[in-house]
């Protein structure tokens, strides 16, 4: 808008001044200078044009005059010429823009028709729909496989933004993409089930599901059979067997999670400044514990410091004495895959923001009012200490699903795993053939990332499409060989020449390596305007932190997320967040 | 940007031409022509302008070219005119709402220092942040006494809106305003306590409270006395003693309901998709049964079916033949406050929109999987039936809150009342004398409505400002009194003038009449673009329905919304689902 307001006058003025100076009655004429050749010397052509009908120095008088006027501001035309394409460009690219983004919600929208699935190809099951299993989808073509997801979560998200939907910066359903769009637009239908897995029967080749939602038809558990199978169903929270943390603690892996820390940090806040609270408790129930000092933890003490900073503070002024953030890490220091550099700048900010940060301290039991926590000192020796706190944020650790152990333990292969599903280099899971593993579930020496999930299943995707392909030629190779055994002469030639092309193809096809990770880098938001970042470029490293970096923070992001329209409501939601501030109400 | 496109090369044009027209070399004559009297005819001006510098002969004879020229467009150049003049209107249209729209969050999100509450005032506490509770605090002013609020719910609901958050066309968030924002904006300091008020012991002048929300201090528990108390804590669901209704069904009165639908409904759908669910219990789990025929019901009924039609066909294609809405009501129709042709228009307009509509039916009891009702037949006979259901949602009823009861309990004078506190035309809570009662709590022989609710606490508010404005006076009437008995002679006259005076404005601010209540319409969604709205209009009435009643109705329930904040962001949740449609996600 303003730069409409400060550019339409500089034009109209422009096109006044230019048909001035040409001293030209025609209105066609001068329109079409004004639009295509503004600043061609306009002398001779005026000259050539007017010649007949004015005595040549009448008109040279008032030209002179007008060129007069017109030679000054000569540079500021230039100016002029320039914010003009400038605007143009804007304008135009303002409109593909619109245009694109339009084409893109409409192709969302609109799915077309869907091929039935053949039930007389292999049955791919995939379990899950988490960043491994939804990046498979989306890679798959699905024509090629009965296929058959099965999640208890009827869709996928984007975990990266949960911290900052704890405290409403943006709201959890523009991090949400349902499962049923994403398997609308596939060529060929694939079935969902809403249900847990229970239970991988390896051998039978079944996996047993469950409903275990609030609503339950007279059918609520039952049995899939597969051929192929894809276990992406992801990682629990470990609470390492410390008490208390099960019961006491908010979790920060699902939506859930994040609407339970939201109405947590409002409750804490009304009830410390219920009547007659006294001092202490009140102090108790606005501090608030982050454990965990991974880029997750780090962005929820991040996110927290900056709503009490920005809106608690002024909506429950009096509260501002004694809401206090701490995060506590077990390791010497915080965000231990960022640079030292990293490391230290978000400790200085941190220490800005007036967050506490408490590294090598562990957690040792949880009640509903304290953590009983132990310190080492820098000299090695230990101290007990205990914090009182109103909210506690369990930001750490991953434990095995039970359906995962139950499978490690049906197969001899995976007896010294612990950690999860041990894989090979093409993520099959070790001692079987037809079972994948990606995302946390899965051991491949990654660490359990989203990154990493998410390349595994986009490799999951392009191995199964050639695979498919793979069989489809076989297929054809083995009734040319039929064909060429009965052949003869040209024809026996034709029939071997197409055996020879095929076999090429079969090695093209079959030439996919090992899925191999590669690192794009680790970003994290630390809170008033500052993120982290350290980006893999060429074979090194950048690291940079600060207000910038957040702004690439919140452009990779958005980037990343899942759709157009997920993109489009998360900047929906900044600019919400940002007019209006965040939402103080306990819901 | 559409009208920015069509109308710019207009602009253009237009200068273009009027300066050719007037073959005048003064760029700035042309420009003040071109922007102050483009239509003065330009001849004599002209001549007068250029006669010294051109021989006549030649200058007419370009001139007439050029004025024929332009004589042909004239009555385009009318048009011109005026799409230019609406260009700028709207511009500045635009920019004013801009500015105002900005300049009104501004202020919203920048409270003002307030002053602390005086304890040597009248403690006036409120108990509710309903419509007539918010209703009566945003009017109020607070200097005049200590208030406290107390409410189990620290924001205020915009109710009417809340059947569009159970299908995700608007968002929760976007129709709470937080209890915090509006008392910041009070003058003087309002305390609030998130509590639920357990009991009000009006001989003893104590109200006392209780925080029963997750989270709890040391203090949970506590009493606030007070010397005027305005109990505004609404009603509770009524089932009528129906035996299942509270266990199985929805209700829709809450923010929490509406979640609950929302998660229901695709609950429903995901386990009716089950594998292997048997058809009849596919079709009970997507049979969607709404009770009560009010305006809450029929337009949570709308918007459900709207809800299928627009996008759980489209992305859940394998429920489209068994997806059903039925509405129940006890009474021979729905909507019974509208006028004939609207309920008449209802009908018609859910059968199209193929909802069943039940009246004359009564549930009898509700059990986990089915509804059994007892239809009356037009010749007064009746019939039981057994309606299979997936979600029920309870529309129907309000029965006393505890607290509410246990008042009446202690008071006499309100032995005779059942459905809530009696009270005098003042308000006053009949048997007491500093108890006013507002909203569905009060019986004031109107219909239970927001809109009763609201103009109840605006005359709430206007009588305790007249009340505390009284007690001013009659102070300074006791002082003066005093005064006039020691002065003499002309000191004497001076004060009985005084006290004529403010006798004179005593009797002014006194003339509150009792509250009378007008009904301004009545309004509600029917689903598919449609509503119907029955308006009150100098001593007629308006009943409309239609899609133009529907943008009525949307701009009636913008207008309503709490603050611009609520206002802004319900419209930019319409857009959101307009262009992405709702959301299909199970959470």
């Amino acid at each position: 808008m303003a730069m409409k307001q400060t550019i339409r006058p500089l034009l109209r003025l422009n096109a006044l001044q230019t048909t001035s100076s040409s001293s030209n009655f025609s209105t066609r004429h001068t329109l079409s200078t004004f639009s295509h050749r503004p600043s061609t010397p306009q002398l001779d052509l005026s000259r050539a044009l007017i010649k007949p009908s004015f005595p040549r120095s009448t008109f040279q008088q008032s030209f002179r005059r007008s060129y007069a006027d017109i030679s000054a501001p000569k540079p500021k035309r230039r100016i002029r010429r320039t914010l003009r394409w400038l605007w143009r460009f804007t304008y135009l690219g303002v409109i593909g823009f619109l245009g694109y983004t339009g084409y893109t919600i409409y192709l969302l929208r609109t799915p077309s028709e869907q091929d039935e699935a053949d039930p007389r190809k292999k049955t791919l099951v995939i379990l899950g729909t988490g960043w491994g299993a939804v990046s498979l989808l989306k890679k798959l073509d699905t024509e090629n496989y009965n296929v058959i997801v099965i999640s208890p979560r009827n869709f996928f998200l984007f975990t990266p933004l949960l911290p900052s939907c704890t405290t409403g910066t943006i709201e959890h359903r523009s991090i949400m993409e349902p499962v049923r769009n994403i398997l609308r637009h596939k060529k060929t239908t694939v079935k969902y089930y809403e249900a847990e897995a229970t239970k991988i029967d390896y051998q039978k080749k079944v996996v047993y599901i469950n409903d275990d939602s609030e609503i339950k038809g007279d059918t609520s558990s039952t049995e899939v059979p597969f051929d192929m199978l894809v276990v992406g169903v992801g990682a629990e929270n470990a609470t390492f067997g410390i008490p208390g943390v099960r019961e006491y603690s908010c979790f920060l892996k699902e939506v859930g999670d994040a609407q339970q820390i939201r109405k947590r940090i409002m409750d804490c806040v009304e009830t410390a400044s219920f009547k007659d609270q006294s001092p202490e408790e009140r102090k108790r129930l606005l501090h608030m514990v982050v454990v965990g000092g991974g880029p997750t933890g780090v962005e929820f003490a991040g996110e927290l410091q900056d709503f009490f900073e920005q809106d608690l503070k002024k909506w429950v002024p009096e509260i501002v004495d004694n809401f206090h953030v701490t995060l506590v890490e077990a390791l010497p220091n915080v965000l231990p895959m960022f640079s030292k550099q990293l490391i230290d700048y978000t400790e200085k900010s941190f220490k800005e923001e007036s967050i506490t940060i408490r590294t090598k301290t562990m957690v040792k039991n949880v009640t509903d009012k304290t953590i009983e926590a132990e310190f080492t000192r820098p000299d090695g020796t230990k101290e007990k200490e205990i914090l009182p706190y109103g909210l506690l944020v369990w930001a750490t650790g991953n434990a095995l699903r039970p359906v995962v152990k139950d499978l490690m333990s049906q197969i001899p292969a995976q007896k010294d795993s612990r950690r999860g599903l041990a894989v090979n280099e093409y993520l099959v899971v070790n001692g079987t053939e037809n079972i994948w593993a990606v995302g946390d579930c899965a051991i491949a020496n990654y660490a359990p990332t989203a990154q990493v999930a998410s390349q595994e299943g986009a490799f999951l995707a392009r191995l199964f499409n050639s695979l498919a392909k793979t069989e489809t030629i076989n297929a054809e190779l083995a009734n040319l060989s039929v064909e060429q055994a009965k052949a003869t002469g040209e024809e026996r030639t034709q029939a071997l020449n197409n055996i020879k092309a095929l076999q090429k193809q079969l090695r093209r096809v079959k030439q996919i390596g090992p899925f191999e990770y590669s690192h794009q880098g680790s970003l994290a938001y630390i809170g008033h305007d500052k993120a982290v970042a350290d980006i893999s470029w060429l074979s090194g490293n950048i690291a940079s932190g600060g207000t910038i970096t957040y702004w690439f923070w919140k452009s990779a992001y958005v980037n990343m997320c899942f759709s157009t329209r997920n993109r489009m409501l998360v900047l929906v939601d900044w600019v919400k967040s940002y007019i209006f501030g965040r939402d103080v109400s306990r819901e």
